[in-house]
């Protein structure tokens, strides 16, 4: 990783491109230093002035003295790559470029980009863009952008950092943020990313200690690798990342090529890898700012369920209608906890959650502390939140003070979040901040409260142990590998195949059906012939000796007049199974994320519905159990309709096996395995096929 | 319908309990009426004082003049039935019941409720609640609520009138109105509904010119089939009504009935017949405000696709994620408009909707009005959406006005929405105020204004011809109607049928079958034998006139032993079909919400996912067969991965038959075919079984 601190924070900067002209990038980021009155020396570079602002000028980029810690390009593109090549002669530690037109406006703009890339590993650069709006470092006061720059206070403020490739993005996140009261350590764009991703300011941002989240903004991650070792630290820090990364529609895929220079990538995958190393991934920038705003100013969300106070009985059928549709449980307040609560309301209020404490706390303020108590008590909630009617100012000063009160008295070990119903109401100002000093977010509307925690209670919800079955290193040549002997490699790893063997003539093919019992099917093999039923390569339901013998005559006649210059090893020979319902698993080893298994219903409804999940190849059992549980027609595990209830826990055996694979074997490209038929509780499932695509090693 | 006008501008209004101790009901009641200046009688009852506030006290109901509008009831539940009692001796012309206690309160207070509404019915009184929080007629400044109800300007507002079961989110809904400086001519909360319900309130306010919208917050539609009447008229007259009603989830409903005593009802059915109706239905407070926010500031939202404008390049693939997975269509740039755009901005700006225009505006603000221009121009876009980076005061001080003045200059016809991207960004009032003055809606952040935007696009894009097909009335006796009687009827109407008939022994039996051709099904007929399979009814596959004599024999006696009270009619004897994709249709006619057909996919997988709709009697047949590809396996219709595309019209023939004979039959409780097979296209579709229920005439 390169060394971001000179980048971050500069002991020198140089601006090269500076410029009197108040609106001019260069000026801009002039004033932005003095705003934030940066203590550093400050360079200007701009051949036709001898002073800016009393500050004296050089002439060139030669001119500056050796090892400036960073400087900022506010010049056009074209003049862009002759200064980074002075910068480094300079032996400038960092640069920022804001220009546009490189890897994302054609072959020149990649070139000039590339060069920029190679100059920067060449000389230890750290480059920030192109194709960016530079970093504000907050906390250290460092402003190196032209957008304007507010200074901001840090002190009693839980803070975050920010990093995004976009930086219209970093700057739309940064005023949301600040409009939350929530500090920013630091707030970076990376642009088309020649040289430093996302990934590094990442790594340097967890090392911060006053950083205490990482917001970020992706349309490609350059690094995957790089970045899910990253995400698996911050989660063991205790840190979440929050991510916002587009692309769940082609449209955007294709679009954030034109943009940054991204690329095309499988914005499933990306999500199956990153929610595996603990990101919190969130689908709007609207959420994006609020599962921030909980996750750093209200105690940790832990596993469990929801609690919520409200003074309204439509809001609470309401709710009931949200929770279902996003998956927020709202566990029935039961035992201890509904007696304490019977005992704490009056008795017009029936007991349930969401609670409609009515408009009673109006004439019993001490409501909401008698009704947070046993609330707070019990383990089935892992957060709570008050759905109050805020009406005008006159109406607040009678709730915010009374639950500001109970909830610093009682001191919550778990989130506890305002949601005010009546979103644009006058709230004084007053009761906001009270709120978030002790820890209380503050919504104005209830729908994105609840979006927000709910994103954070299913990410608390994961199971993130990794199985510890040994990986299994398959000794394998490059290319295809057919289905006799991809099967007999799997076998031994516990893949469950049909009975049958690999049959080099018909007096083998008979002996192994007579080991099976009729009827058969057989199968051509070769690595060469991919679509063996296309060919006539398959038939099936041959009952005797006399049968296998003609059909194994047929099955290569099939296959010589489908295409002539493929030579059959031979045939499989199987024994003909019993119906089942039929799944689909594969597993894919892809060159940027690393392996992932795909696992679904098959059949063209399933396909047309996307019934399918990508799994970790380190899931232990109970995980993909709860995996495959969670398809759309997952139910059907469980029996439906009186259907028998599925072998569920066989598949998962199966897909742990395809897993343990996987991770031991990296030259695996792909495995298919449909489709894979699974049986009653207790009766197993059965893989059909088997094809390996492997690199040579 | 009652006459509401005594109640909702009364000339004279007594407080049975009016009270002077601050924060009492009765003492808030006459603070509002007060604060208001209500310029007609006020009458004060409160048997303990002389005087309130300078005022006369009468000492009971019985003193007071006859013939007064309204009475407003502040006092104890079960002080109410009393006083109703004497309010309507007086000739009181509407009565206010703010108390719970009723309806929702078990049997007791169940049977008072019925005694009030008989009250009402037998005076001709008006009663609104128990169990509401009254209401305020802004427009007429008359406030009859204990909740503080502020002193609008209706001024040069688009005003709206909001009818709400529940008290406390009128109340609500009414601040968030008011935050986005809209109207309120009318805030009515209807509660238990002891006698008028909002279906009477919302035909109040159609006839109100000033009104321009209606927002509704119901659990449960007392008088559905009044309330469509309604929804058909409000449509017609162009007057939004815009329904938030809970209830998808069974928690909720559940929730309902334990609220204002609303019973659990279909919700599903509700939403199909609303919006046939017209109404606009949301599924959240957020939206409710939005959706009339723009309903009632903007122009008129046609038929159409969506245009944006925005200054980020990752907000635009944030767009298209967003646009994909909410349905709204964002058509691409094309043709002049293209062109023209392509003119009006720098060549380094691609022309793409969503168009990023980056941050040039800033340098050249007339940026926004010359790509306006085309954009306004071009019918393929019904409305168009700003959005927008603002940052800061200064920001958008150069952002703001000369997006106004362009807005303003160019007078668009249709919709034009300003999103901020950054939600909390500190906008100067001015600027927001500038929007909505020139009828262009603001929200602070993107998300919430696109959705609101679909709801109305989605609206609009409804197709609310009803076919032109006549009614058929069958003569139908009480009672199950057997599926050979089934058949008869409905195969004239054109429903299509395998080929075959009923046949009252075996000799009858054979010439049918005969003349159908083997092989043939036989199924056994009685009114009494409603699960045919399940008695062994249903024999397949038969070969010939000996099997045939060999199956009826077979079949009387399987049924013989199944249920010996059953005496079979005969058998159905009916040519086998080929195979298919299987469908389910069938018809209800609600009590409440009156006809509706249920059109969907067969098997497991449909039904474990849901993937019916409900469909409205009178569509037309296109509008069925879009209805039909709508389904989540919509797609099967069209053909899927070499399947062949199905009949889908022949199935839209069959459902818009059946639609006839429900419109023209209202005794037909349901109507059951399934399944119905559906052929390739040409080949048409069969009901393979029917099942009519009727109630007596």
């Amino acid at each position: 990783m390169p060394d971001l601190s000179r980048l971050l924070t500069p002991r020198s900067v140089v601006i090269v491109g500076a410029s009197p002209t108040p609106g001019a990038l260069g000026n801009s980021v002039l004033r932005n230093l003095e705003r934030h009155g940066y203590a550093g020396d400050i360079h200007l570079i701009n051949p036709k002035r001898d002073t800016i602002d009393g500050r004296p000028c050089l002439q060139s980029i030669d001119d500056l003295p050796d090892g400036v810690d960073t400087a900022v390009l506010a010049i056009p593109g074209p003049a862009v790559l002759g200064a980074v090549q002075a910068l480094a002669r300079r032996n400038v530690g960092a640069a920022i470029i804001f220009s546009a037109g490189f890897a994302e406006g054609g072959e020149e703009g990649l070139a000039a980009q590339a060069e920029v890339a190679r100059i920067a590993a060449e000389y230890g650069m750290v480059v920030e863009g192109p194709n960016c709006l530079g970093l504000v470092n907050y906390a250290a006061g460092v402003p190196l952008t032209f957008v304007e720059a507010p200074v901001l206070d840090l002190t009693h403020k839980p803070s975050v950092g920010i990093v995004s490739q976009s930086g219209a993005m970093a700057v739309v996140l940064g005023a949301t943020l600040m409009a939350k009261d929530l500090g920013i350590t630091a707030s970076v764009s990376t642009g088309n990313e020649a040289a430093s991703g996302v990934e590094d300011y990442v790594e340097h941002l967890l090392g911060d200690p006053q950083t205490l989240a990482i917001a970020m903004i992706v349309e490609q991650f350059r690094q995957p690798a790089h970045f899910l070792k990253l995400a698996d630290r911050a989660r063991a820090a205790g840190k979440p990342i929050v991510l916002l990364h587009p692309g769940t529609s082609s449209a955007a895929r294709e679009s954030a090529a034109t943009h940054t220079g991204a690329m095309a990538g499988d914005w499933q995958l990306m999500k199956a890898k990153v929610e595996r190393a603990g990101v919190v991934l969130v689908d709007s920038l609207e959420a994006l700012g609020d599962v921030i705003d909980i996750a750093v100013r209200a105690k940790p969300v832990r596993r469990g369920g929801t609690a919520v106070l409200t003074e309204s009985g439509a809001f609470k059928a309401l709710t009931l209608d949200l929770a279902e549709a996003i998956g927020l449980d709202l566990p029935a307040m039961a035992g201890e906890t509904a007696a304490a609560m019977r005992a704490a309301v009056p008795d017009f209020i029936p007991v349930s959650n969401p609670m409609d404490l009515t408009a009673q706390a109006l004439v019993d303020p001490d409501l909401y502390r008698r009704t947070l108590i046993p609330l707070l008590a019990d383990d089935a909630y892992a957060a709570l939140v008050f759905g109050i009617i805020q009406t005008d100012a006159a109406t607040s000063a009678r709730k915010f003070p009374p639950i500001i009160d109970a909830v610093r008295a009682l001191a919550p070990d778990k989130p506890v979040i305002f949601a005010g119903l009546d979103d644009g109401a006058p709230v004084p100002g007053e009761y906001i901040a009270g709120l978030r000093a002790i820890g209380v977010p503050y919504f104005p509307s209830p729908d994105r409260a609840f979006r927000a925690l709910g994103h954070l209670l299913r990410h608390a919800a994961r199971d993130f142990t990794a199985a510890e079955a040994a990986p299994v290193t398959l000794d394998l040549p490059g290319g295809v590998i057919p289905e006799y002997r991809a099967k007999e490699l799997l076998a031994p790893v516990g893949i469950p195949f049909p009975a049958g063997g690999f049959a080099a003539d018909v007096a083998e093919a008979q002996a192994i059906a007579s080991r099976v019992g009729y009827p058969v099917a057989i199968k051509a093999q070769a690595a060469a012939l991919s679509h063996k039923s296309d060919a006539g390569g398959v038939i099936l339901n041959i009952a005797d000796d006399d049968a296998l013998a003609e059909a194994w005559e047929r099955l290569f006649a099939n296959v010589a007049a489908y295409d002539a210059s493929i030579a059959l090893d031979g045939a499989q020979v199987e024994a003909m199974g019993k119906r089942g319902v039929e799944l689909i698993v594969g597993a894919r080893n892809d060159p940027e994320w690393g392996p992932v298994i795909l696992a679904g219903f098959g059949g063209v409804t399933a396909e047309l519905l996307h019934d399918v999940r990508l799994l970790a190849v380190d899931l232990t059992p109970d995980a993909i159990v709860a995996e495959l549980r969670a398809l759309k027609q997952g139910a059907l595990f469980d029996g439906y309709r009186g259907s028998p209830a599925l072998d569920v826990e066989a598949v998962a055996v199966l897909i742990a096996g395809l897993g343990r694979v996987l991770a031991g074997s990296p030259t695996i490209r792909e495995i298919d395995l449909n489709p894979v038929v699974v049986y009653p509780k207790g009766e197993g499932v059965v893989a059909l096929d088997a094809l390996i695509l492997a690199d040579a090693e």
